[in-house]
């Protein structure tokens, strides 16, 4: 599909559409497609975690995890971790429950304080801007109008942001500090970032001296197919190009273990990782390192990671299967839909007709269809086109996504009905 | 003791003294009375922590505590320790490991978003100044040095903060935006906020209209003897005041349970509590409820919290009573000290001949004793008097806290029996 007109032919078959949505509208359903969370099930394959470190297993590598201390979080964890990620260990700090919680430090540590290479606290730069690619995360951007950072938006490709957009937007505006990027599996599009993309976005000349990409590596272990895609290694590519600073990297077991029980990461350059700990140490004593220990165990080591998300991939694969399918099977050549057939990750993008995406929600909605508020996936919760849907199957049981999906499909092909019928 | 001269008969035991100095440096000791930190003794306390909630308990009032949500943290520990805190559940968020972290996103919301009732950021309104009772809290410093906070002090009495000397500080100046309390067994003086302090205290005129007192109730259930003193309750005497939004307290069971491994929380009136999670909620999706549900599991109700606290005092109180024998028998009657005989909490402040805590500091760790650095507790780590010296005797086994005590109070003698012979 593209952004021209609907198929004119469609109003024809608006009254067949009111009625199938009626039908659907008298099921009293009540589903949710609104949030990436893990299922009950999938939050099972961590059970073990509920009864670890176990009575007397408080001791690694010759730390007590129950006092206080250890800045940088737990070495056993971080090794693991690190491997995963493609950095050094030294280069990775395991923090508490949230990456949201980093991504939000580091810009405060910015906005008070300054940055590594920068010319003092971002705050006192008049205003800020940041790059952000779209269709993307809602919380990268309510992050941004909190702490009152403008935001500029670029396309999303299949291999990341559109890099030639990205690098007109930094190259002589020095107030463009900052650029998000969800590398492997991007929310909501399932993109990955390959090397040439991300050699570009490391090397290209920024007016700003202090840039950073928050390259928020939420999906770096999270695959749907057995071919496990890895995104490009931004920090290491990074001090190749002689821009060490230019990237801060965060992960977490978020949805890997328990989401809002799990550890967070920051990696990046080791002038970047001095900087945060500095100003870290003024507000905490250490992070949680039983919880460190608790996961180390239950880990293992980087292949008990990745035997543990094939798990997790059992479960979701089918979901993410039969959201595809049934776009397909119902709107497959119908011209009112096009879709992502993401390989990893927790989120299928739907663009409808321009135009319609606040409808389809409204009427989803109406039909007990919980989604997530159109134009959520741009800034300032504003779609210009008013066209892209974020799906979110992980949490319903696979019956019930199969049901919404059916619901969603005919929301999606009612409202280009109305359209083609209005024009 | 006053700050009066030391007694020139001391001077004559100088060579007694250096004679006893060398001997303990012989001793070749390695001890450390830095830092509040529990004991491993205490530690294993909460030994069964480290094997709950245990397989399949995950769920809490309906709530899946593995997955993401719930910002004011679980309603079943919330309960237990709005109890001993003596406010209303409403009113009171458990988060995670740190309540420095709660202060330091207390005093990051007011500089850069401002407070209720305020005139916006405090950021923007030119410096701001916050009131610090000395002898105080070094973190607390730290933070408002970090911040660019700028301090005054004013001297703690047994009953709390000096009010007359707050009262005055903060009538004309609106850039005094704040005071620190540490209200029940305040660190390092053990000194416990009576009812009339802190009814003065919520009431004062203050210039600025958005005063805040930041009242870190950190020992709140930590008592070393069987009378359980309870500090004022100041959050219900502001609200009785007129100044409802005056006080936001902090607490946590980081010296209940397992230091950096346990909750935190934040209680104040519904205005401030709102603004607090408003703001939260762009930097957390929610705090760590599996904790949450392991510590609530853990106490039961705040009667099993006041019960695990009396397996505290039972191994701090001998400590404790160490430290203040030795005093007492080896500098009782030689003029140049007093010290603090707290009825809770981690500390005994001690107060030595004008001039001369930093060399004691110095003398005790070339004999092996490390202590607090001289001025940790004043502002910019700047004791005008060089006169006090906190002491942490929480951490090492009793034998070693009664060795340290003893070689303390021989630098303590000397360092005075130094300027006796040079006056």
């Amino acid at each position: 599909m593209t952004d021209a007109a609907v198929d004119p032919a469609l109003a024809a078959r608006l009254p067949k559409l009111r009625e199938l949505y009626s039908a659907l509208q008298d099921r009293g359903l009540s589903l949710d497609l609104t949030r990436g969370k893990p299922s009950a099930e999938q939050l099972d394959l961590s059970e073990s975690l509920l009864a670890l470190p176990g009575e007397g297993v408080h001791t690694a590598g010759g730390t007590d995890v129950r006092n206080y201390g250890g800045l940088d979080g737990l070495p056993q964890l971080r090794e693991i971790f690190a491997e995963l990620l493609g950095v050094p260990t030294a280069q990775l700090l395991a923090q508490d429950n949230a990456s949201l919680r980093l991504m939000w430090d580091t810009l405060v540590q910015a906005l008070l304080f300054g940055v590594p290479g920068g010319e003092g606290p971002w705050s006192q730069q008049g205003p800020i801007t940041f790059v952000c690619p779209v269709p993307g995360y809602d919380r990268h951007f309510a992050i941004c109008e909190e702490l009152g950072i403008r935001m500029v938006t670029v396309p999303m490709t299949p291999d990341g942001p559109d890099v030639e957009a990205v690098a007109a937007l930094v190259a002589d505006d020095p107030s463009v500090k900052g650029l998000w990027v969800v590398p492997t599996y991007a929310n909501p599009d399932g993109s990955v970032v390959s090397e040439d993309v991300a050699r570009r976005l490391v090397s290209m000349p920024t007016a700003a001296p202090d840039f950073r990409i928050f390259w928020d590596n939420a999906y770096a272990v999270h695959h749907l197919t057995q071919h496990e895609t890895t995104s490009a290694n931004a920090i290491e590519l990074a001090a190749e190009a002689g821009n060490p600073d230019r990237v801060v990297m965060f992960a977490s077991t978020s949805k890997i273990t328990f989401a809002g029980a799990g550890v967070s990461f920051l990696a990046s350059s080791p002038g970047n990782i001095a900087w945060f700990k500095q100003h870290l140490s003024f507000r905490s004593i250490g992070p949680d390192k039983v919880n460190q220990l608790r996961h180390a165990l239950f880990f293992g080591d980087a292949a008990g990671v990745r035997a543990h998300m094939a798990k997790h991939r059992e479960i979701l694969a089918p979901k993410f299967a039969a959201v595809t399918r049934i776009l397909g099977e119902r709107l497959g050549d119908a011209g009112v839909a096009t879709w992502t057939d993401p390989q990893g990750g927790y989120f299928v993008s739907v663009d409808v007709v321009p135009g319609t995406a606040a409808r389809v929600v409204e009427l989803a909605k109406a039909a007990g269809i919980a989604l997530t508020p159109a134009g959520a996936t741009f800034p300032y919760g504003q779609d210009p086109a008013d066209r892209n849907i974020r799906l979110a199957p992980s949490m319903p049981p696979l019956a019930e996504v199969e049901t919404a999906m059916d619901g969603v499909a005919t929301c999606i092909l009612l409202a280009a009905a109305e359209v083609a019928a209005a024009a």
